[in-house]
């Protein structure tokens, strides 16, 4: 061992720069395999990881604040209700848009009265229980009927009519009428409601905020506008009907039983591009699974009830059944903007497959090639334990 | 230099095939130690990354809007408000289940009235103010209480009965009583309610939608199922009291003070697999501190009114306080589905680590074994600038 | 070819290791420069990756519940309403803070009545009709007022007062008055109201929860600290005033036409680090957009009404516009805890990287040195089909 042949010292070695010594083959099969696999991997590398999936971005999802506005008034001409109008105020219970109602009349609490009807209420958990009641009328099973919301029994077998007795129930009296929903339902020009929606997103990541009301659109504009995806697909005020026939349903039926309907806002934005480049896309589709197949309570409706003191100071009530066709806002979406760190992790990657053809096309040149022997010779050395192997 | 040593054009050299040469040490010890330790990365990349961590696909996270519709009835007899029946109209105030009342007597509005009472109320901002009042009855210090959601004060003192005086306060009257709530609960059967949700995710970058009520199910079935784990897994319609044990709550304990419970659903999908297996997975945990130690307003509890005009005019509400366990349900999960830049992303790491190896095993080969210096001069070629340097 | 030469058995081979050869080029100049790339790159990645992008992490986004509870009462005078208390079952409507009203006067269902002004009402959609309604004022078309919120028109013209003609509409009577809302707002006091807020968060992935009343806080604490960034950052007790103050607004300002404000709660965990370090941070800032170039319907307001029943049975309702500040907490932020995947994934990519560094350095050694031909001799040999290649 000459003094130069090793390092005597760490310092003498730590600037030794090391490469691998390279064979040659001036082989056009080979060559062209290599370089051709070469071409692909960096291909991919640049043209779909980088350009078409982005790799070079970090992303963040959107954080996302909704207010919704609805403009619409109806008029409505019922036998039991009369003329009557509904407004914003009347119709509006956050954060549905009832649609239609029926009106109970006024109830009292606390009274008892019979049983008004035999027939099954349409409301899921009902059914079954109204069957069983068949099969125990004189007992009145109280334990059963108790805590299935249908209302509470004394226990007692009074006259519903001449012919039949019925159980006597503690409700409010008299009981909900057990109505399929009319149809046409009773707000039928709600098709013609709009309903303005705001919606503000931030990036928390790239501290990016953004509103859906552009900033090259103004009030004038606003006024009047109503979205429609050829002539105003940036204007934030929607007609309900357009709403609904996006999602290809049909209004009038969808609000026979109501129903839900998504309004899904898609934030996709690219931050190292311009941000005017960075806007909504509305679409819309339903939420609520129209086939009764397997289905319970289809469409939407719910409850509600005014309270009013009679002067005697009796409390009553109007029970109000709305069928409501409700719209929920989802607003979703990515934003990339350019990263080093998943930069470098897909071009490292890149690197790593690169090596990957060297090997592939070893094997090759090795295994395949009619003059594998000659190669191999030049390539490879074979040294055991004993020194150099003869070749 | 010869023409043939060097390229004469990059024509003539781009088709060169560069390989390393290698030189191959037929040593069973470093052998063994380097396939195994090849081994061991590959068994990582293909087994842990790839198979258990599913590394080759690209994951969204859940996108979800949800329904739900409690259905009970409740019969309470106390002594202030007699036999009452409390059905959905009455005990839902969205989007929580009220469980109790405490119902003050009618109020007026603009009525001046003493203070009736001086122990502390128990509400969370008040405690301090009477204490502080204490110090300063007969000055009725305003700006403080003024703030406090206590009521205003005319300054004045007035006789709150024949031994106490007290500070005038403007005030809806009378003043709300300051009442533990009672134990048992009033609505102690809302144990046996049950509310039915509906879950409508979808995956947006994979426009993947699904429900709850899965399409195996029908409606028969649900119209009578309640959601157990064992039993009825996939029952979309759950018994307040299962929810409220399954979080290992006592559900009338609770029911007391209120509170909040979580109910979340987990949607894992592996959207390789069919989508029958993309299956929600319901848990149950309860979100507010129980613990009074560091809380303030514990368990859940929230005031509102029904407002009535009296005949001659006069505006009069009921103010209640309910006590009430509020349902969140939080929809979560992650999807996965095969995407070609993870999977690569992953194996350019792993060749990456395989380099690793080598490095290993050369520096062990090379500075461990007994005969190092005999591999040393078949690996490396030392050159200087001045030529070859002898060995 | 000896049998050693190459394998005659797998398995024989499969032992051999394989090291490529190395050519040492004792030479200052490179090798600096190559020891230098080789550090900027692990200086990278572990300084930059590793310790400030924390790359070793998997992370997570947050899952959240929220529950407020608001605290404070207002006193108003004012000639309409007389001495009047707010307090919080008044002016509550969830979710919002309602901070001023107009109220209208009792109006009745289902009474004809002329239309009682002639100016342009504020609201955006009115905008456009009105001025459409003068055009047409004889004609008082149907159609186009029936889908707009104002009112549904008889189509008769009726006597505003003896001078001005006007559109017979149907409605509740009176009329809605155009006004715009009074300055200062009418709960100007509502500025020291406060608001607690009660947020639960969860990291799936990691199963890790946490609420934002810290375990170091004791209810004695909670019942008397308002937050200040100061002073104290983790009272989760807002003064309406100071959240605005902090998004830079002026309340009293804002109060006239309402607004949103967003209360920002981020939770940036990391979890390889005591619990006790993942602490919400709180900021303040203003959703809804207040210049009115681009705007309509500035600020947030919203109707509802009250109803009651006479003595004679006529429905009438109390129409409230109310001016909200209305306080949406938005829940964000990223927990990270170590996992072997990301960080190999890294650690993968760097050493993809350092190999790049020696393509670098061989690029220089053979095309810029001076005595490049001289490395080139040792580090390349040729060979083409037809055996080695002469140099």
């Amino acid at each position: 061992m000459s003094k130069k042949g090793c390092c005597n010292s760490v310092g003498e070695c730590f600037f030794d720069y090391y490469t691998s010594k390279i064979l040659v083959i001036r082989s056009r099969k080979v060559g062209t395999l290599n370089r051709f696999t070469q071409a692909l991997v960096i291909a991919y590398v640049v043209g779909y990881v980088c350009v078409l999936k982005k790799g070079y971005q970090d992303t963040d999802t959107v954080l996302s604040s909704v207010t919704t506005k609805v403009k619409g008034i109806a008029l409505t001409n019922t036998t039991e209700l009369g003329e009557r109008i509904w407004d914003v105020a009347d119709y509006i219970i956050p954060p549905q848009v009832v649609r239609r109602f029926d009106e109970e009349e006024v109830q009292a609490r606390r009274f008892k009265c019979p049983l008004t009807s035999l027939v099954p209420p349409p409301s899921w958990v009902m059914k079954m229980i109204w069957l069983h009641l068949h099969a125990h009328t004189l007992y009145c099973v109280n334990s059963l009927l108790f805590t299935q919301g249908l209302s509470v029994q004394t226990g007692r077998c009074v006259n519903y009519n001449d012919t039949v007795k019925t159980c006597e129930v503690l409700s409010w009296c008299p009981l909900e009428k057990i109505v399929e929903p009319p149809n046409p339902p009773l707000l039928a020009d709600a098709e013609n409601f709009t309903v303005l929606i705001k919606n503000n997103i931030r990036y928390p990541k790239f501290n990016f905020n953004k509103r859906n009301i552009l900033p090259n659109i103004n009030s004038s504009y606003l006024t009047q506008c109503v979205f429609s995806r050829k002539t105003d697909p940036d204007c934030p005020i929607f007609r309900l009907k357009d709403i609904v026939e996006e999602a290809e349903e049909d209004f009038q039926t969808m609000a026979v039983h109501g129903g839900v309907m998504g309004v899904q806002i898609r934030w996709d934005c690219d931050l190292d591009m311009p941000q005017s480049w960075c806007v909504p896309r509305y679409t819309f589709r339903r939420l609520d699974n129209k086939d009764p197949e397997n289905n319970v309570a289809p469409g939407y409706n719910f409850r509600f009830a005014k309270y009013y003191k009679d002067s005697d100071g009796t409390e009553t009530r109007t029970l109000i059944k709305g069928y409501g066709i409700r719209f929920d806002v989802l607003v979703f979406g990515q934003a990339g903007k350019f990263n080093i760190i998943p930069t470098l992790l897909n071009i490292g990657a890149g690197l790593a497959l690169l090596g990957l053809v060297n090997v592939i096309c070893d094997w090759i040149v090795l295994t395949i090639m009619t003059r594998k022997h000659h190669y191999k010779e030049q390539k490879y050395t074979y040294v055991d334990d004993f020194g150099l192997v003869s070749i």
